[in-house]
């Protein structure tokens, strides 16, 4: 590792005094948490269920969560033995049992259902698990999150602050949170960096450095190759990478944002400068700069958790972006934007229309079989302009099917290979909207994605 | 060979009608020739130059040249150890003297200076050469004119038809002619061709199957390997390849142009139907009909043969070409125009205008010092739309220097690499017409030019 500068203490100082949680905050939390822990313990003997214990897990419970997140996580852990139909029900009834003292409570579902609840204006996930012997022998994803707690807890003890600046600091870099929207780096993974370099400044020093196949094993314990850009082997799971949802691009840009702050460490790098909606004529203005095409393929939001929406809107765009190239149109860019209503794939094209002539290259006159085939097939085709030989090749000028990416979008892009829900809002109405008319979407969030597009 | 069906006799017979020298032409050319041969001697004799020799070469003096050409080739021999300076004085001489009796008469030079005159309404080439004991000792390439006569006349006789239906089906296909401006087939090489296969049908079969590197060796002496699509050995020369200066395109059109004959045997093959000059309005259907940008750069002709002026025209096609493109702009094909006034490069483009916006992709962010300098670089400078991380890699959206095909041409064509006197001309000033202002150009030669090309 190079030579780094450090960081000024002021600024840290600066940064702790607006996401560390209070005094009254961590008690409040702490209150909470106990509450929490006490009416699951109650509501468990209610309904004559033994063997449960109670489990704070997450940043809440380590002390890492920064100010403002509302976010508990009580698990409630089954004996290993609990069969999975018991777990299922014993563990709900018991989270509904609870659910009677709060404000909102959802049914949710990862690997099995658990309970989304708001508990005195805080957002708490009652999850049930079994209690295994170790993390290799979980029999359900969450039953992991424990022993990560058990891991992490003791090791950064007095480095809590460490976390808190790494984790704004991802924010800022727009590169924090593991859902599959952000493919970002998850507060478990912030905390083992921290864990792993000993400070926020070293993990940022290191990550400038950093290189696809970077791999980090504070357990030295690995077991397998993962083929991610960043390798973090899980301390209590030898063959999970902790970093496998951190995209290649979000991996880039923590380099570069670490890269960045190092020249000249200020806040902005913790609390980037909120962008403002763009108005029309904004909009009209950038149109008018870029010339270029915008185009936006617009349908309803299908009504599913982003963590099933995002990758169904991420195969669309890619799957919109390769039926446009197949058809000759070139891509700038391609991006996703999703709002209570309405979902847009927005596309920059290098023009959205293309001539009515389009070249189509065939076979070398030589290779007798194939040239006479396709000279035959053109020569007899409808709407053909010429036909030549180019660099020993035939040549025929055909008319192009599609001319405008709306044409082929309004006739083919049902054909693309859609996400499940994705595909049936799609199938029920969707519409183009072409350069000035984007200014048909008012939504301020809208508007604000198209301020970093634009 | 594949089997080749038959062409009906009384095609040929239709064809050699219309292409065969009557009995007066005949005569009148013998009779012409004769005169011309006395008048050299006779010249010679005047300016008491001896050792001189006369000799008939060409298609006139092996009665394979087609009716309505009236071109006559006179070699004037010089003994082989006469100085070049001698052969080029004393020559020129003698040509001059007989040219006292022609309507006109034009100093031309190639590897020598020789004398082109019309005499009673012939173009007479009047051609000093050395009298060398063997083609493969030449001193100059006209000396191996005599020598393809010599092999050329006792093998052809009794074939000429054969031969002339030969010119005349490669002049229908277009690939008549070994001037640089054609890259066609040369009349001697049509005349090997049907010395070594027999007869105008068999040459045509065999062509139907012809690939590149194709070779003929009558006299089984080829010396050293050619890379040209056709190598026709000359039988008076082991090392010279007789087709050096056919083009791959030109030999693909003549292998296609005999397999339609031979599924078709029409007479339109030997004369094909010739193009009308497309008037205004029938360059605005097109265009509008093709939507694509047709761009033509204008120039003053400059002063020099075709076999000058074509080698740089087409480089000048290249190299504007490969302008386009090196600037964004996807050039569907290219051509040369050159009429008496005026010359072309004629190009049609899939769109003569790009955004302003210009993705420029730079290196993986994990190469650190390159990737550094690159955004360094980007992030400074002017004009720059944004930046962001795609596949790893830095982007920035930089404004395009040349967003119009014209503002490019107008800038950059003076640096493209042309030859000499095209540079001169487009030094002294071009003109770029685009879409309807290339109905400005009025020489009906260029309307049938356009009418090929559109």
């Amino acid at each position: 590792m190079e030579m780094c500068t450090g960081i000024p203490e002021e600024l840290k100082f600066a940064v702790l005094e607006r996401i560390k949680p209070t005094e009254p905050e961590r008690e409040k939390l702490f209150t909470i948490q106990e509450e929490l822990a006490s009416k699951v313990k109650m509501a468990a003997e209610k309904l004559g269920v033994s063997g449960v214990l109670v489990k704070m897990v997450g940043s809440a419970a380590r002390g890492t969560w920064l100010s403002g997140t509302h976010d508990i996580d009580v698990f409630i852990s089954f004996p290993e033995e609990t069969s999975r139909k018991e777990l299922e029900t014993l563990g709900m009834a018991v989270a509904r049992e609870v659910a009677r003292h709060a404000e909102h409570a959802e049914d949710r579902h990862a690997e099995h259902p658990y309970l989304n609840i708001t508990y005195k204006g805080f957002d708490v996930d009652l999850v049930p698990c079994f209690r295994v012997a170790s993390a290799s022998q979980i029999k359900s994803a969450v039953d992991r999150t424990p022993f990560h707690n058990d891991f992490v807890k003791p090791r950064i003890k007095g480095h809590e602050d460490e976390v808190l600046l790494l984790k704004q600091f991802m924010r800022g870099g727009g590169v924090y949170g593991s859902e599959l929207k952000t493919q970002g780096f998850s507060g478990y993974l912030t905390e083992l960096l921290v864990i792993h370099y000993g400070s926020f400044k070293d993990t940022v020093c290191a990550a400038c450095s950093w290189k696809p196949g970077e791999k980090i094993d504070i357990m030295q314990h690995g077991e397998i190759k993962h083929e991610e850009p960043l390798v973090v082997v899980d301390p209590t799971d030898p063959r999970r990478n902790v970093a496998a949802a951190l995209s290649l691009d979000k991996f880039c840009m923590f380099i570069d944002h670490c890269r960045e702050f190092l020249k000249s460490p200020e806040l902005s790098f913790f609390f980037s400068p909120s962008l403002l909606p763009l108005e029309d004529r904004e909009i009209l203005e950038k149109l008018e700069n870029r010339k270029s095409s915008q185009l936006a393929v617009v349908f309803k939001t299908p009504d599913v958790v982003e963590d099933v929406l995002f990758p169904q809107l991420y195969k669309m765009e890619q799957a919109v972006s390769a039926l446009l190239k197949e058809y000759d149109f070139a891509v700038i860019k391609t991006g996703v934007w999703s709002g209570k209503t309405e979902t847009a794939v927005v596309l920059e094209l290098i023009s959205s229309t293309l001539p009515n002539v389009k070249k189509h290259v065939g076979p070398p006159v030589w290779v007798k079989v194939h040239a006479e085939k396709f000279k035959e097939k053109y020569q007899a085709a409808d709407d053909v302009f010429g036909g030549y030989i180019e660099n020993g090749k035939y040549v025929f000028e055909i008319r192009r099917k599609y001319p405008t990416a709306r044409e082929l979008l309004e006739d083919r892009l049902m054909s693309c290979s859609l996400g499940k829900q994705v595909h049936q809002s799609v199938n029920e109405g969707f519409e183009i909207l072409e350069n000035a008319e984007i200014c048909r979407l008012k939504d301020s969030n809208f508007r604000i994605f198209l301020s970093g597009w634009m």
